[in-house]
């Protein structure tokens, strides 16, 4: 049986060109390594228009050690985060914030609501000693967008700092440190850039990260060591994971190719209307109004068809060669598809009718919900 | 030009096959990877005899990830940790208690001479306050062996909490969950089980690791959170390194069809033999007595002829196809040299003979120092 198609919002499906790149061993202290890593970080923070004004620093492990690393190391002990929360990633951002003892106030929207930059700006004239603003790009949890040029323009009149979490569209949807002042934003390697999993990195002001020596509460996360080290050897502090370097690079070449971030944002685009086009054509609804979806990851409502159970669909599917995603909602019953990774429209029809052949073959006579209705 | 064989401690030489289980992307949710999990994990306890008493619990990251993460989770807020040190990996235990702001009492050695149990006893018995015992098992910085099992023993006798870091000797040298008391053994993907680097792993006294909720200063970092989660679902907490885990595992199949343990340590130590003895006919000295050598890495005296330099000596090794390491030593000048990965005696043969090449080419007469003698 072929490798299924990952319709999960990293790990995604990656090239096979990519996942040759790590057919080979580096030697992490070599010149060639350094290299590569030097070639990586500036083309990050070349995506964001960052050059004049930011560093890249990358870090080994997921994106959440850089999420933490990022709000460790920026936020003074004695800061005050602002977390717009509408979802499970903003929600890991307090769990961290709360972690590291940090202060932090939470701004409450619906699940299906974009964060509103004029509530943002409010809580921010409202409340002094906030001195940073969390927030999430495309939470993930339900695949919404929030909108980060109108969130970024309320933090910067409001004279605070912005700390991106961009891990599901860093390079999918136009961030530019030109017109949009932030102090981080922080991203992984399996994800839009299509990658492979196993190291984060963070595009940070470099005035906001000289200033932040000595300020981590752990060492492994310090962002500013990490950089100073690297500013200083051309090295990693610690062992990199040389392998998922030289497949990001073989990524990034892939991604210049293809004509950079409109092309992916074309392709992804065209994945997600095929797919929503497709379930909606089988019955099932999408939990958001289509303006706020993200073309990352769907989130369905489950059919209300006592013969539906998602284990079930994800087998099924799976057999005919899909991996789909479970929801991340508490209150509503959900699954999520993603529509990123190294895919087209050829294989989104593909997934779309094996959801359907599986739905049929489970008894699942009405696929969408109780009220039946198309979302407004 | 073939790709140069690592003579270093880690990223090292891996064998195609490890490399080639890189080719396929994993569904992090998917239970064909949560069985890659488990079964990787099942191994690694396995290795230490530890499936009775023990859980292993992987992390994303680098070893001093893990190094870093276990001494967060397993010593207490009020813990106080003894580190005898003799070495670069040891300052950097210190360095991390310093950070996570845990007392810790430093118990210095020589560089070239191994932690002593018997002082070792002493400390512990003149400070009740000690709760801990954090010690590196093969300190990579000269690559002198520690006396483990009688560490253990003087540590349990006093009562006391032993934490390993285990990173270049996991897998090579025996440590025996049964026999040698332990909180923790650390060590990482990329050392002596020959898989690539991205991920460290725990392997932790149950109990310990029980009575650790809620204790670590870091919610990445966090083996407790992160063993419970792995329970309840089967899943890493966060994105993991799925091609890293999957080239581990490929890399322990590798391990057992070798022979395991016995096989891995007579072939190191026979790459180590022929590495000491080339290296001492081209009259070059090791900075250890050959008793305290571990079969991992190998540092020797720079030459002292003025036309030495090492960044000539390691470009011209490299240019015949091995990469060296260099020293890690503040007083002496030295480099290193690593004999493990999946390598033998005949890519060891070949490196010694280029290095005596390069010496030659670069002019370098008397390779030996100084005193000119072989070392005692």
């Amino acid at each position: 049986m072929p490798e299924p198609i990952l319709l999960t919002p990293g790990p995604l499906t990656t090239t096979r060109r990519t996942k040759e790149a790590m057919l080979q061993d580096w030697g992490s202290w070599d010149q060639d390594f350094n290299a590569l890593t030097a070639g990586v970080c500036a083309r990050l923070t070349d995506i964001v228009g960052g050059a004049d004004s930011h560093v890249c620093v990358p870090l080994q492990g997921s994106g959440t050690f850089a999420v933490e690393a990022a709000l460790g190391t920026l936020v003074p002990v004695d800061g005050k985060v602002l977390v717009p929360n509408n979802g499970a990633y903003c929600q890991r951002v307090v769990r961290i914030l709360n972690t590291l003892g940090r202060s932090c106030v939470v701004l409450p929207f619906g699940e299906d609501e974009p964060a509103d930059p004029v509530r943002i700006a409010r809580a921010l004239a409202d409340d002094p000693t906030i001195t940073h603003v969390a927030q999430v790009h495309c939470e993930t949890g339900t695949g919404i967008l929030n909108p980060l040029p109108a969130i970024a323009e309320a933090v910067a009149s409001q004279g605070r700092s912005l700390i991106v979490d961009a891990m599901s569209t860093f390079g999918l949807i136009p961030i530019d440190a030109a017109r949009m002042p932030f102090d981080a934003v922080i991203a992984a390697s399996g994800k839009c850039l299509e990658g492979v999993p196993g190291m984060g990195f963070v595009i940070a002001r470099r005035v906001a990260l000289e200033e932040a020596a000595g300020r981590c509460h752990s060492l492994a996360l310090d962002l500013h060591d990490q950089w100073r080290y690297m500013q200083r050897t051309g090295q990693w502090r610690f062992t990199p994971p040389t392998h998922v370097l030289a497949a990001l690079h073989e990524a990034l070449d892939q991604y210049r190719e293809e004509g950079g971030p409109p092309a992916r944002l074309g392709r992804y685009a065209r994945n997600c209307q095929a797919l929503v086009a497709g379930m909606r054509a089988l019955g099932l609804r999408t939990f958001l109004e289509d303006r706020f979806q993200a073309p990352v990851i769907v989130t369905f409502h489950a059919p209300t068809d006592p013969a539906y159970c998602f284990e079930e669909l994800y087998a099924r599917v799976k057999a005919r060669g899909f991996i789909l995603y479970p929801g991340k909602l508490t209150r509503v019953d959900t699954f999520r598809v993603g529509c990123i990774g190294a895919i087209d429209t050829r294989q989104i029809h593909a997934a779309v009718a094996a959801v359907g052949e599986a739905l049929a073959d489970m008894g699942v006579r009405h696929p969408a919900n109780a009220s039946g209705e198309a979302h407004p």
